[in-house]
């Protein structure tokens, strides 16, 4: 049978492993997809370096957007990252000329997402982006496929695995977030300019695509509330084990009557409960169906390895001849959803107030609260140290979110408290 | 466009469930697979029942080969379950006539399903089989598919809701294995006659399928070793929480350069671990890729909705025109795989003894386990009672099965021992 001849564009450890895979198993992989599978084109920035697969019979191009026009292919490959730029281009083009396209590319699909899925679907090619969301975890297929029949209430889960993989050390170690990110990225597990993982947008991007192919709407990147990690002090995650919980970044978006709700920000979660345990680099996804109910997928969520598994994932489809809407439904057909404000959010609360130990501050706390129908569950004030500033924490009873900015900006004017208070929402799934 | 006409047989809970979502919904999932969903005939035992789906414009068959053969439709699903006899003939029944099928049948596909499997691919037909292992728990499209280009080195699971639910209760209750049973069993958790689900054998036929797909080798149900949770005690659940392990059933595949391992017992899995916090009817299945690592997959096993979410995925695929070897490659291709015996399997063991209380006992046993080179990690005589029957359990260092097996006949033949010992594996994945 024809080999399918496929074109990568970007060659960094994913682009470079999928190269691998393809020049070492791509005849062998036949037997899984009826045809083989050739590495036919490649471009990247530098020419030079050996990235461990023969270039012999493989055609270079320094420019994407020409491999994409030109190469001899029938699937192109997008692994260069990047909202717009050569990544968009490259895919518009490969797109325009009747191929189909396989990327990993989260910023691209949160952005663009539609427009390329409508000229992809036009065309009847597949657009395809297994990698984009939780690394080697097959959950877009599962999602799109596996819970096809389902009508999915909520989906969640922990997306960024720097983020994870700080939290994690920061509870196992007691070091400060700065102190750990500066480890990490020393170690390679965050970017130089960390920013999009730790400030929750590369979780947002991948909860948009989330949401998108489990409700079956347009990604909607601005409608999704953001928070990322940085205020999180070891003291949090040392109260929150003691109220018994840990402390993680979640993407949380969930459809109801009124429309669409999409949230990133750090959340406390009970023990034992499936992603409280999930350490690391590991990523998780929690879907709810109504006929599944609760269904859980881990798995690592980023790595040459775990991301090529994914990207081969949607090659191998191309090879069969599957072809599925990029969201489930046909892009056409599909719109942007109703989007549900943050602050008609009803949950629990975690609070940390950094306060000077006297008499009565206890008191100008909780009747902020109160002023706003808040209720406490419990508190703790450890540390005695008269006249000096002491951390006071709470947890509160479920109350909605207007009314907790109320409550704190209350707080604040007060002048009780030494800084801005701490709020982690607490996630009871 | 045109709708995709389908036939069950079987109309139990999942039967009926699957029914009433093709009636209700079978329209508004076009948008998720290109075309209609039309239920059009129906098989049953008997006739009169309210399933709680319209029969307008649906055909009434009394026998379901007769369904598969004449009923006008274009997918068959058989859903009765037996590993011969009707389902058998109705399955081949619809595949003679070129129709593709949809089964949740384990036993039929763990003992002809390459036969099947080669009849449906010489037609060009599908034979999918999703709800056969782990209820709503897209397991097999993540193997054969999302993880395709994986080389699978062990798949593994808790597989059996019923064993999983009988073990949870035993240890949040301390009650024992027979009065838990018996409440299962009014609870409808278990069946009248339950030795299928408590023996293993629910569990080995799963595994034979995901083995096979995970492996590209034809089910191997006669190789399997399998034991069941019978002989657990509530002793043995708290023993084995004090040496910090719980104790599920576990069904577990490996593959290496010598052929397929393939085992169903009762293991200890420690706290912490994937396995370990699954709880109750939920199903989990961890598989470990050359790309992906682990990845672990978890949800209900059981119950009418998430066995036909399942099903409906399976059926969505055919509708979408997707059509995949059954078991991940060609049948025709596929043949029995190599069976690694389980008696040069290397592994620790909890061991539990029954022995009279007096001096010299320990010895006995240890010389015993030091003759096959076996020696202890840890060892347990908590009560003292001398001269009367007491538990001694050991935790040993890893050592060969076979001489596992010599050393408690060698024990067994001392008289020291009261009873027959109890011997659970530990598995730390």
């Amino acid at each position: 049978m024809k080999p399918l001849r496929v074109g990568i564009a970007g060659l960094g450890t994913v682009g470079a492993s999928v190269a691998r895979i393809l020049s070492q198993s791509g005849f062998a992989l036949a037997s899984r997809c009826g045809r083989p599978l050739q590495l036919n084109a490649v471009s990247a920035r530098s020419r030079g370096r050996d990235r461990g697969f023969p270039m012999e019979g493989v055609a270079w191009f320094d420019n994407p957007v020409a491999l994409a026009s030109s190469a001899d292919i029938d699937l192109f490959v997008e692994l260069m990252g990047g909202e717009g730029g050569p990544a968009k281009a490259s895919v518009e083009a490969a797109i325009a000329r009747g191929l189909p396209v396989v990327t990993a590319n989260k910023a691209l699909l949160a952005h663009h997402g539609v427009a390329l899925a409508k000229a992809a679907e036009a065309r009847g090619l597949a657009l395809n982006f297994e990698a984009a969301v939780a690394g080697g975890i097959p959950i877009i297929k599962a999602l799109r496929e596996g819970l096809g029949a389902n009508r999915i209430s909520r989906v969640y889960g922990i997306l960024n695995g720097t983020c994870n993989y700080i939290l994690t050390t920061m509870e196992a170690t007691g070091r400060s977030f700065g102190d750990v990110l500066a480890e990490a990225q020393k170690l390679g597990y965050a970017e130089a300019d960390p920013t999009f993982d730790i400030g929750g947008m590369d979780t947002a991007h991948k909860l948009s695509l989330l949401a998108a192919v489990a409700f079956g709407h347009a990604p909607a990147l601005d409608g999704i509330h953001v928070e990322g990690i940085e205020r999180i002090t070891p003291e949090d995650i040392a109260f929150a084990d003691e109220f018994g919980f840990r402390i993680k970044l979640l993407g949380i978006a969930t459809r109801d009557g009124r429309g669409i709700s999409q949230r990133v920000h750090p959340a406390m979660v009970p023990h034992g409960t499936p992603l409280a345990d999930v350490d690391g680099v590991f990523n998780a996804v929690v879907a709810e169906g109504d006929l599944v109910g609760k269904s859980v997928y881990e798995g690592r969520g980023a790595g040459a390895g775990p991301t090529a598994s994914a990207v081969m994932a949607d090659i191998l489809d191309i090879a069969r001849g599957v072809r599925l809407p990029a969201f489930g439904a046909p892009a056409a057909t599909i719109s942007r959803p109703e989007i549900v404000p943050l602050a008609s959010h009803v949950g629990a609360c975690y609070l940390r107030f950094t306060v000077i130990d006297r008499p009565g501050v206890i008191a100008v706390l909780s009747r902020c609260l109160a002023d706003q129908s808040i209720s406490i569950e419990s508190m703790l004030q450890r540390s005695r140290s008269p006249g000096e500033a002491v951390p006071v924490v709470m947890i509160t009873h479920e109350a909605r979110e207007d009314a907790m900015v109320k409550a704190l900006a209350a707080i604040v004017s007060t002048g009780t408290v030494m800084e801005q208070p701490c709020m982690v929402r607490i996630e009871r799934f």
